[in-house]
């Protein structure tokens, strides 16, 4: 598995699952409407911000993580990030090593810590690994998000120093 | 004093201290290098938003709001909110009538809760005010915020139900 900066090429391989996870609206708060374009602009970061990939050796793309300024101004000390993995190659370090990528991409970059806004309370996969990763929940907001399964559950606030 | 919400009119009014306290550095997560053309395409919200404009009986804008969704999808249901008060005018309830608009459009507008995800810890009359409108601070994210004066402060979630 390698990982490396995403190419606007990418997008088409990124896409399909992209729209599987969003549509389940079980883990992201983002529109399941949002048009293949919205959701391009929003995932293919530009500089300072970078759009990573995770690539097996055969080229397929695996997953792929987002990375930027949590905030501007005064705030952009702060990195956030988020992070899709094929479900077909879950289970498999792909998260685990788009994480550790991510963390070593805001230190490089000069980032003080990583924020992570709105991790679903009941995405224990995620919740684990960030917490594997050095990252504690900050706080939970709660209800926050409404969850097709569970009803209203919280995200959770997670930050790490770099 | 008249809450009312804000057209394309207002902005130039609203400009010149929105630039003020952006540059500033001490309250916002704002990049003061913004233009007048991206602060007011960030400041002047598309519904499902809304900018509201505080004016006195002569039609001066004293302050601005505006609110929307928090997060996207299922998250949509929370809404959060950012207020700028002229310094011209502070200190006479402008601040405080726009955070009361606010919780009563979201209200309106079904919202369950409201959330600030940047409260400067530094910024003790925005913090005192949302406590005393019933936000409660869920976290403080340590040292996300610059100060020009006091260094690495950090900056609230703030949140309440509606």
């Amino acid at each position: 598995m390698l990982i490396r900066d995403a190419t606007e090429l990418d997008w088409a391989a990124i896409w399909p699952f992209w729209r599987s996870i969003v549509s389940a609206c079980e883990t992201y708060c983002y529109d399941p409407e949002l048009t293949e374009g919205q959701a391009s602009a929003l995932w293919m970061q530009q500089p300072p911000g970078r759009t990573a990939v995770a690539v097996d050796d055969g080229g397929t793309v695996l997953g792929t993580a987002k990375m930027h300024p949590n905030q501007g101004g005064p705030g952009a000390h702060v990195a956030t990030a988020s992070f899709m993995v094929d479900p077909r190659y879950g289970g498999h370090g792909v998260g685990r090593a788009l994480g550790q990528d991510a963390l070593s991409w805001a230190r490089s970059a000069g980032y003080r810590a990583m924020q992570f806004n709105a991790v679903v309370q009941t995405n224990s996969g995620a919740v684990g690994l960030w917490r594997s990763l050095g990252f504690e929940v900050l706080a939970t907001v709660p209800e926050a998000f409404q969850h097709p399964v569970h009803g209203y559950v919280g995200l959770h606030i997670m930050h790490r120093y770099l």
